[in-house]
């Protein structure tokens, strides 16, 4: 782990579920192009309303992953 | 969406349950006098506690709609 | 209340289910030793991943309680 | 407490005697039109000056109160 | 001016020309309900993208205002 | 001076009188465990509305102290 | 919009001109290798003084654009 | 006033009784070699201990002045 | 440039026109009494507001030039 | 590691050598007491100057440990 | 210089050494892929405690560079 | 200490060695102008790369001194 260098990166994932699941879901997607992710970070968490009800939960993380 | 005018306001939702259930709560209230609600940032995550348990959670979102 | 010293700690709290367990994973902790905990405060919101997948999920708390 | 809703104000008041009686008459002019305010947070403070002396102190507060 | 107590709101404006446009839109909105407008502070300056050009900006400021 | 470690801990007094009375409530009640305080910063001033009127201070306060 | 997932990268444009043209100059640059942004956020704005004038200036955005 | 410039500086000064008073007490040297304040705002308020009793305040102020 | 060393100064320039002609008075300004201002950073943007339109912009800017 | 609940604290080192060394001062005093430090991050580093040279540096550092 | 857009990414190195051996970990790492580096900011400093011994530095910087 | 009105001001030293180096290259320079410094802050530690090597470090400190 001392030898390593972490590139961190900014996405954001949406959900009309929970906080939890937007960011799975922008995991999931990182992971299709990313390999070695060790940790995030939760650096915003927003909402979409419509018709006076929560549409989906948008969280924004900050993903650290290993340049080989 | 390019035309319109936002206000802001802070509510502060609670519930025994869970962050996204205190969000709704305050979601809910507010649109008893709000119309055209559009969006919120969760700006704080608190909770209570009673016996050593949480008690209730806190959330403070700040809503965005438009001024008509 | 107007005549309580409060004092406030950091823990974190880990969990694989979700942000509000990692809390109470650490409220619980803090339980056994701390009496008298009254609020806290959600301070940072982290996760690790393995294998692309969150493993654990990580929340920071700042616990006041009353200083007897 | 846990079924309230909370919403909060950005208020200014001003006064030459001290901070706290700036956000004294903050509060007093806030208890005209609303209810059940229940706590404020200082978020900022300032003051003028006039012929190299502190004319009056300003002390912005976030109040809180709920929402019935 | 020692004597008034000001209030702050949030309110974003928007407009396809410029920064200083987005925050004259609002605050022209702002005076069809509000009197006494004395200072701002632009908080945050977004702007949205179609096709690879800058569709609008947005500006969101705070508006101080007395409260008669 | 330059030889010594210190330790910060954060605490919450209150007082009906004012901000610099709540602080004192703190610095007494750490005298009574903790030797050696040097200084402090405030890092948080709030207060309590009771019938529209402030009914306490309350001040958050980060002592740091020598350890021995 | 609730499927998405965003990614934001930050990008500095300079013009001699304006804030406006630097964020301009920013984006188009961006448009060479991203498709599908979105929105930017204006996260730090200067500038550069040559013979005591402004020869540019600099503005540091936050674009976010659809990870397809 | 439209047509001013200001500058700021930054001022510590320190007092047995009260933060307003450590106010006054950088005021007050700073109208010794600068004329023309016009307002200030509190940057950081700190004190310092002895004998586990507050032995004096300290603020730190931002001065604006006009630049003749 | 790594020989340097830079004192910053911060400056409020004010225009009815445009946040960067603000910056343009206040750069105009420093220029009459320092030499070698390299850059500048926009800490600061507000406005003064007139019978309900924009009466004028205010920057404030933290300017850095070498120390010869 | 996802099983553990971890406490951070607040300590400042000095040195007259470097950054390094006032943070290595206070991991070694904090070692006398607390077992089990797993990471640490540097919050504030400052300096106290004797005519005109540094002569000791201080750094305050968040200390992070496996509570037991 | 005014004519380039800049890039902006976050990368952490770590060392054994020192913060600047950290720093420079991640700047070699990078020089591997990117070309026309110009600057970079530090903004995290970190470190991992093994045996109450610091085990090795972790720098996060913001590294800028020309795309061309 | 407690009669003392302290400035603050904010310089930038430049050094090809080291974080520490750049900080007494500023305070060296400080100390042909200025008396009865006392301490200093690092505020912005950054970094100039020349052939993706650390060609230079930056420290950006605010320094206080007693006002005579």
């Amino acid at each position: 782990m001392a030898n390593n260098v972490y590139k961190s990166i900014e996405l954001t994932g949406s959900s009309p579920t929970s906080i939890e699941d937007a960011v799975r879901v922008a995991i999931e997607r990182a992971g299709k192009t990313i390999r070695n992710m060790s940790c995030f970070e939760v650096v915003d968490t927003r909402g979409y309303v419509e018709d006076n009800k929560i549409a989906y939960w948008q969280a924004t993380i900050k993903i650290s992953f290993t340049v080989e």
